[in-house]
């Protein structure tokens, strides 16, 4: 090393002990500040080491540093000189403002996000998969075998559609599972990624998204990034009000539909065999494409779940997004983005200016573990799991309905129950709730005009007990309102 | 099972085996067709049994299954009869377009891609770091000792700013390593996220975005991409030339300056010191934000790295991006942007409508990794092993320069040399090497307005004796020109 045991220590950049450079960035500031004029001669090296309290090589090493860097030069047997400024500069001004802040201009203002809740003794709030559920030590053994040899894929950019052993396995998987086939995929950071990469080639500002409402506010705020306009379609009992969608559609020029036909995101009511053809022909009929956002598609418990609009004959208008957050883990950000090839193409390319590509060392584990049958063998376990707990919490909230003002349509799928307290200010229930531990979320947080009474209670990340008591305390809440 | 076995066998959505549901599928598209008008009766289970070749048990479940969505309904000791559409249903229509293709209308067009080159034997167009230089037992331990229990966070979507102790573990690295201490950090996927957050928050169309000229073309793709304009501005031996910025300041109003200050992007020429003040208070002085993209801040051979401007005490104006992507590998999508609390509060905002969060278990296993001191371990090997391919690689290039119209200027870092053949079309020449195997990339691709007659030769990924191979096929191609 250049220095002495005398000088001070810091750890440098590149975590190497340097004495000099606190000495080089000092004289930097000194200097930056104007305080000496071009030409001037600095103190002697001798003088400066005292100041500094450093040995004197240490200030050699330091002024050498500032010479490299053209703010000084050496003059042999005189010291050192301030250096004129580099020609080609504009002249040095005052920073006025150094001080002072600065203040970032925000063109584009971000959507308001709901407040986050922390950890809580009963998040009924997010519909999120039990983390307890999932084979760790079979994840553990994909990453292991993807980082097993140098030659892997894992640690290359997924560029692109993304890691092409995924693209095949998901592909493969959504044809078994869900009986949809299709031409192309992009594997995505999340389902959001796929919705923010369809707004953002297809939806100019001031265009008209229709959505369901209540509905899924991530997306409505991917649309209004892009700067469409989000207009609410009523929901009921048999998923969206399809003869409101005609009605809007002959009113305005609709660019698109964003639709969750599967346990419709909130209210998990199952889209109608009927409204969906009816909603295929009529999108079709006014050139109007669907999005498709077939969230959690397995979670079904009545019968068989229907297939995906996309899989329909009439359905060449049909993007298609789905993710493995409920099938998987949250935490695992893998989202697939489906479609015909030419559009796929477009979005594609849109990638690279926004993400590039997703996480290669995840994607490479999860091709790794769904072509080892282990994805689908944690799925079906986990569907088993959760048709006992919505059990649990549909005889829970049954029980709480007889003395409550409370309705509830059992559900046919879904990681969640919606229940309407139609006598009830369901936010300030919430409200309450929360301030005993219970998380849900209410209507109104999800809703455009709907302002349903109604409240989404999810079961996942917890067991029947802690539901019962969950739906205890809201009750007891309710009642005191 | 609800069949026999004289029944088709299919695999359905669950995985198990379903002998109506193709069945019930063919049903399904006959009743669509509008073949049969509603009330009409359908032929006899016994009849269907026979049509289709399955047993009338099969058929009856089938059967159900349309009643359940509405499409038959069942008439007591009669059959099935096609079911009245759905009140509230806009009336059918012929969907016109059914057989017919669809064309999605693109509002935004993505800018275009540099054709993808595969696999060659002469990777010297991308200059990502070497795999075979990662301890991947280290990555393998960490990311095992992440999902070694259920309640790590690995499993957690990295909300928000991402995973709380892989940002202070960045944070950190960056104090120590590169001297820079920020307020806040959030965790993008690669640097490229932060790039296009940025780019969302403080660019509307038509503003103008100043760029060095040759440079990076994937930032100015996220700039396009909201509008913006993007203006170069010449890069010399020094770097960015700040008068020509001035020029550009005094002429028009531009939002945003992007620079790689360290190692230019492509041409790794290191901005000076003065120049870097000068830029500093010439875009305080005007009120414009730099964004400072130093992406490869370690790979840094002659001398110390130069700080980054945004550790200057008058860069409360620069939002500052990096990655892992050449630390690690490009395959771990870990980029960081630093700033002030208030512009990442806006930018953490943004990521909500983008891609919510980044992959949960690649950060938790990168941030055990750092903290465990392997990932720090790991950039000291690669700096030494990068610093004797550098020297390798200008000796070879020095031997060809002796023969050939070739210039170079040795950098003081990064993956990559950039040389200029005063003499020759950079393009062709790349065009005629790739035929070889050797890929490239010439300068044009890399430029706005320079026409450089550079090209960047990138060391990372190849030995000494493959990149002195790949300088032999170059500086024959060349001759022959």
């Amino acid at each position: 090393m250049r220095s002495t045991p005398r000088s001070r220590v810091v750890v440098s950049r590149s975590g190497r002990r340097t004495r000099w450079a606190p000495v080089a960035e000092a004289l930097r500031r000194a200097l930056a500040s104007g305080s000496r004029a071009a030409g001037e001669l600095l103190p002697s090296t001798r003088e400066l080491a005292s100041t500094f309290g450093v040995h004197r090589q240490t200030i050699m090493v330091a002024l050498d540093a500032l010479c490299a860097e053209g703010l000084l030069r050496a003059e042999p047997r005189r010291g050192y000189r301030v250096a004129a400024p580099e020609p080609g500069l504009p002249p040095p001004r005052p920073a006025k403002s150094r001080a002072a802040g600065y203040t970032f201009r925000i063109v584009r203002e971000p959507g308001p996000i709901p407040a986050a809740i922390g950890a809580v003794k009963y998040p009924l709030h997010s519909a999120t998969p039990d983390p307890s559920l999932l084979p760790l030590r079979e994840l553990r053994a994909s990453y292991a075998h993807v980082l097993a040899r140098h030659g892997s894929s894992a640690l290359d950019a997924a560029t692109g559609a993304g890691n092409p052993l995924l693209v095949r396995e998901l592909l493969d998987y959504l044809r078994r599972a869900r009986a949809v086939l299709f031409e192309r995929m992009l594997v995505t950071v999340g389902s959001q990624e796929g919705i923010a990469l369809a707004a953002r080639a297809l939806l100019g500002p001031g265009d008209v998204v229709a959505v369901e409402d209540p509905g899924y506010l991530p997306a409505w705020q991917a649309f209004r990034a892009v700067g469409a306009e989000v207009v609410p379609v009523p929901v009921d009992a048999r998923g969206l009000r399809v003869d409101a969608l005609e009605r809007l559609l002959r009113r305005r020029r609709v660019r698109l539909v964003y639709v969750t036909p599967n346990h419709q995101y909130p209210t998990t009511v199952t889209l109608s065999a009927p409204r969906r053809r009816a909603l295929l022909e009529l999108t079709l009929g006014h050139g109007v494409p669907i999005l498709e956002d077939d969230y959690d598609h397995e979670y079904h418990y009545r019968g068989e779940p229907q297939a995906p609009l996309a899989a329909s004959a009439t359905a060449p208008h049909v993007l298609y997004v789905a993710s493995l957050s409920k099938l998987v883990a949250p935490g695992v950000r893998i989202g697939m983005l489906c479609g015909s090839g030419e559009l796929l193409d477009v979005l594609e390319r849109h990638r690279q200016s926004t993400v590039r590509a997703g996480d290669g060392v995840t994607q490479a584990a999860l091709a790794d573990w769904i072509a080892d049958g282990g994805f689908e063998r944690h799925v079906r376990r986990a569907r088993r799991a959760y048709a006992e707990r919505r059990d649990a919490a549909l005889a829970a909230l049954s029980r709480a309905a007889t003395k409550l003002p409370l309705e509830l349509t059992p559900p046919d799928g879904g990681l969640a129950i919606w229940v309407r307290w139609p006598e009830h200010d369901t936010v300030e229930l919430a409200r309450r709730a929360l301030a005993r531990g219970v998380a849900v979320l209410p209507g109104p947080l999800a809703s455009i005009e709907a302002n349903s009474p109604g409240m989404r209670l999810a079961f996942g990340r917890v067991g029947p007990a802690r539901f019962a008591e969950a739906v205890s305390i809201l009750a007891s809440e309710a009642k005191r309102m």
